[in-house]
């Protein structure tokens, strides 16, 4: 499995993915699942995956593909289209079809392939935009009454973003929520693991203003994982019922 | 769905159901998931379930019936089996026969019925167990390792039962464990709602200990649940990275 999430707030977009993919418990590998698509200044895409690695990648290659073809045009190409809306329906479309080609490969085997996708990303002049793509392409938005979206792994690390993001939400702070709701994610379930790969793309900045990739053992998220461990022990002990 | 959460601790069993059964999101009802089969004193017995309504009602009235023939025994009866192991094994049969029962009617419409249980007590002079009973009917016990058992919506609440509970948890922090517990799964998960049961077995003494029903509202939950609340804000306020 998996666990992505992305925040849209006032001042940005927060983005969090794991990077653990597994076939079976005995076939454990790292992959990355945070993509970006970048015209510094001018336009800022990222994506994030979750579900069967051979979709999840054959999408992301055909999206590349897709931009590089000499008749690339705004219908095609996630480079080109003239709307953050314009960019989801084109990943919608892609994934969809890819989903469909391999689901129809695996039809003897009786087995599924199926994956979602975060997209966040902002056009110079248009709006900063946060979608979940569902398999069938289709997808929704994130909203000022729902600043989060999550794919995979997502129930572990609901509770803490529910309780503290709003839109509001700092972009300090909303790095902090992201990495307390991995936190506990990685805790609880085993498909979930390091390295992480962590991205904030402030508004109007369109370009990745800050990326970070936190390796197993990185001192400053064991620090974080530990202090929020004895602050909830001490809270734990503190509330009476 | 349902959250149910079972505490096997050094002093006793703790138990916290909720009581939300849906047949769609419009047909909501408040049904009691945790059962109590007593003789004070000589042998407790607490079942909780997750899964089909008609399943674990049939299941625990047939479990009821078994006890009351004139012919019952420790075969059969639940009340004179010699051991927590028996009991569990003939809660797995009944569970497994109804299961395949409805399953059964159900073919032509390409339903499935399913259900889990909790099934913790004493008899005396023997062990405290606390089982978790598959639909099929096998169980897995709570052990030293991993004191707590889940059934239904269990992973928005796994993340503080993993942080708090061993098996030297007091039976006053198990209690505030669980509620915290299901304080998350109601908040993220609308498909779990209250009341609340809360039972405490407390060990060897082979009767339910304590039992309380908290209500929607109940003024105590209301404030632990703010009060938790207010600790997780400040300590996300404190935790840096």
């Amino acid at each position: 499995m998996t666990y992505c999430v992305g925040l849209k707030l006032n001042e940005g977009l927060v983005l969090l993915s794991d990077t653990r993919t597994n076939a079976g418990l005995d076939n454990i590998s790292t992959y990355r699942k945070m993509f970006f698509f970048e015209q510094p200044g001018e336009r800022v895409i990222a994506i994030m995956t979750a579900g069967s690695l051979s979709l999840t990648q054959t999408t992301i290659a055909r999206l590349q593909e897709a931009i590089e073809l000499p008749e690339a045009d705004e219908e095609t190409s996630i480079m080109r289209a003239s709307t953050m809306l314009q960019v989801a329906t084109i990943i919608g479309r892609t994934l969809n079809r890819t989903r469909r080609e391999i689901v129809d490969q695996c039809r003897d085997l009786n087995q599924q392939a199926s994956a979602s996708m975060i997209v966040g990303g902002q056009r110079a002049g248009g709006e900063m935009r946060l979608f979940l793509i569902y398999p069938e392409g289709n997808f929704i938005e994130a909203t000022e009454d729902t600043p989060f979206l999550q794919i995979g792994e997502h129930k572990y690390g609901k509770p803490i973003l529910d309780r503290v993001v709003t839109p509001q939400t700092s972009l300090a702070d909303a790095q902090k929520a992201v990495l307390l709701s991995m936190d506990s994610t990685l805790r609880s379930n085993l498909s979930v693991g390091m390295p992480l790969d962590l991205a904030v793309i402030r508004k109007d900045d369109c370009r990745v203003s800050h990326k970070r990739r936190i390796l197993e053992g990185d001192p400053a998220f064991m620090a974080m994982s530990a202090a929020w461990s004895a602050a909830l022990r001490d809270s734990f002990v503190k509330v009476t019922i």
